[in-house]
């Protein structure tokens, strides 16, 4: 704005009057109109800001409305929670401290059913263990005398606390206690200091627990009943999802590069970026995931980890079609005379590798061993194998001597340089379709796994049979 | 261990006495033997896992002593904290409240000053935020008398615990206002409830306040005192370190390709990984850095940004990598004549690109622009034009007829098929200068605008010279 403002008063404007001559305008260069149109430009840009904001937040809303009602549970959750304060029984059982259970509620609810319970889960044991601990500690202190009590007290903070610390660090606690090793240094941290100074200990550390209690049921009770986002589910449909998007990007790149369609949408073929970008929420939805009890076609103990090696894989065959994807943009474009030489073959393989791949996403989706899988992944090696041959029979339509140039179009031969785009572009898809063999093998563990996980179940439940 | 048990059960053990025939040696089988088994069975074996833990935990210290460092960090403050309970007058001045302050300390800790100061800011504005707030609320709900008073507290908490997590969804507000989100509906709910039993809501509000405002600043005193850790400085070397982890894959696979040397390093050629794999830890990075002060050679402000371009930019390199790296693996092999004819080119173009990168991770260290980088990139596209000639040689060394399978070895001509895996990685090699280019733009980018910050904060420093 600033610079605009600049530039108009480096202008002069000029009106033409009647009489032929010009005047000049001067406009009216007062401070208080140099503060009102500043002021005007922050607050135009101001709203311009809330607007574009609002908007972006209303179009969130919209694409996925969970998450509105994720917000209204979270309302829900804390304004029952508020009912211990406004009933006087509930309130004086708790002592005063039905702020812990706000507190729980607040800290604890998330999207998921299986984060919640994580969280729930850590903050209760944390919560038991370390008031159990502190209540010890606190013993051991008030036998040593008044004038050691705050060094004990203080020693075993400072130990307790650098160690817990510490486990926070370590990947295989980090995944499965990370919440609860810090909601063991608070509870520990004030339920130890507190006994210094509050006579009733056991009242504090049972006061506390039990507010964690309803706190915690109260989430897993509306996390549960109310539209459930199950992180498991969740997983289970990005995967789904992501094989889809993988498959329509493969099929998709190799089609326009050889038929030049501008039909092919955009959108389409970057759906690769997505399996590309998606590592870390998979990590984190399969590590929610193990907290879940059984729920839809999923058990309880659900092989999620073999989604990883899932994921693992379709990222492995993503890297390839970001390979293949530079091919299609390179700069150094293919004769067409060998593009329409191994169209047919390559357009084979990418079809074939695709359903392949779409109906490995069927497979995951429905959960059981896709019955034409094995037809689609020998199609799949037929079409390479045509691949192979066409390749092979490329030489003929070279021309050896590159000197030559004025043979080329007498002949029909291409110069060497101008095949190289194509046959790098048909040994990723070699390469692609190797690693959806992967893939393959990847997906039927996940469907063995998963139905070996169902007998044991079924078996638990109905022990012996006569 | 069980299995094993069993095995050892089936199998007949004999001895051999001194009159030459044997006795079966029959194993006591009594319950209690059983259990004991079983028992030494599981404390072994948990011993073992004992013991591999510790190990690891162990390994992790001595690799990184910084974390331990972060432990005894949150120690120290967590029982300096806790003097505020032993020191009378500083826990009346709290008015008991002193729990408070113990609770940030644990809360807001963090191993790096960037994400500590990004959770102390949040922690105190959204405090300070929800309880005025929540003081106004309480007011109104005050006026309305005493039947209204629980729907109006319990309408409003409602609503802004709604529109809270609502906006913790909007990325904008995630990046930056995450936890001050939660901070806020916590607070406000407390205040706001509290305001219903509790008479002294001013009191309550001020202490709350004052006790986080004790451990926040204790906190950044600490963190930014003791061996501090730099988000940015992280950001900064962790980017400079996978640079040279990428040159080095680079060079270690092509060199490994013609030479078929083994002294490569597994874990040099496999380097290029921890680049496809460092995003998240990147954006987490560059999120908290802003939040830090001036720092070593980094001003407030400096363009943390464009390291996530340059990461973006090594990654479209990795990609490529990896599909080099299949080539190298791949079954199909190349034939050793076009091996020789291609080498000398295809080592040029990875050993100029690959110290390419290395100069640019020098002038990434140094935060200037290197002297040397456009000679760099001159020697890598006069490697690629020589990589070009070899290519166009390369069809005088084929044989058009692939029918003629006998006269290969008389001519020393090779089949086509033989020739792809090497055409192929000279065309990604191709591709991954091109890459290496776009990188070089990048890299360029965030040194000049390093520079351009610079100026402006020295500027600032000393405003106007006569």
């Amino acid at each position: 704005m600033a610079s605009g403002k600049e530039l108009c008063e480096g202008v002069e404007w000029r009106i033409r009057v009647v009489d032929g001559s010009s005047e000049v305008l001067v406009p009216p260069t007062g401070l208080a109109r140099k503060v009102w149109l500043r002021t005007k430009g922050l607050i135009s840009g101001l709203g311009m800001k809330v607007r574009m904001f609002l908007k972006q937040a209303w179009d969130m809303g919209a694409n996925d409305p969970r998450k509105v009602i994720h917000c209204i549970k979270v309302g829900l959750a804390l304004t029952i929670v508020s009912l211990v304060y406004f009933m006087r029984p509930l309130y004086d059982g708790v002592g005063g401290n039905a702020m812990w259970a706000i507190m729980t509620v607040v800290v604890v609810f998330e999207p998921t059913v299986g984060a919640t319970l994580y969280k729930c889960l850590n903050r209760v044991c944390a919560t038991c263990l370390a008031g159990f601990l502190a209540v010890g500690v606190h013993w051991i202190a008030s036998q040593s005398g008044d004038r050691f009590e705050p060094f004990v007290v203080g020693a075993s903070i400072f130990i307790l606390a650098s160690i817990a610390t510490f486990s926070r660090f370590i990947p295989s606690v980090k995944s499965m206690f990370d919440y609860g090793a810090m909601i063991f240094i608070l509870t520990f941290s004030i339920v130890a200091i507190s006994g210094y100074r509050v006579d009733k200990l056991f009242d504090l550390a049972h006061q506390r627990i039990s507010t964690i209690i309803i706190g915690t049921s109260l989430c897993i009770l509306v996390i549960m009943l109310v539209c459930p986002i199950w992180s498991g589910q969740e997983l289970h449909s990005l995967t789904v999802r992501n094989m889809d998007k993988l498959s329509d990007s493969l099929d998709g790149c190799v089609r326009l590069y050889f038929t030049n369609s501008n039909g092919e949408d955009d959108q389409k073929l970057q759906g690769y970026k997505c399996v590309l970008s998606s590592k870390a929420s998979e990590e984190s939805m399969a590590n929610f995931a193990r907290w879940e009890p059984s729920h839809g076609r999923f058990n309880f103990r659900h092989p999620w980890k073999q989604y990883l090696k899932i994921g693992a894989s379709m990222r492995s065959c993503a890297y390839c079609i970001e390979a293949l994807n530079s091919c299609i943009n390179s700069e150094n474009q293919a004769a067409e005379s060998i593009k329409k030489h191994l169209s047919t073959s390559c357009l084979k393989v990418s079809s074939s590798s695709s359903s392949a791949i779409k109906e490995l996403a069927e497979s995951v989706k429905k959960m059981n061993k896709s019955p034409t899988i094995d037809l689609l992944v020998e199609e799949m090696n037929s079409a390479l194998e045509e691949l192979h041959n066409d390749l092979k029979s490329l030489s003929h339509l070279l021309n050896p001597s590159t000197t030559a140039e004025n043979q080329i179009s007498a002949t029909g031969l291409v110069p060497f340089m101008e095949i190289i785009p194509v046959v790098t572009l048909a040994s990723i898809l070699i390469e692609i379709s190797v690693r959806i063999e992967a893939l393959v093998g990847s997906v039927e563990e996940l469907v063995k796994e998963s139905e070996m996980k169902d007998k044991i179940v079924a078996k638990e439940e109905k022990p012996e049979e006569p």
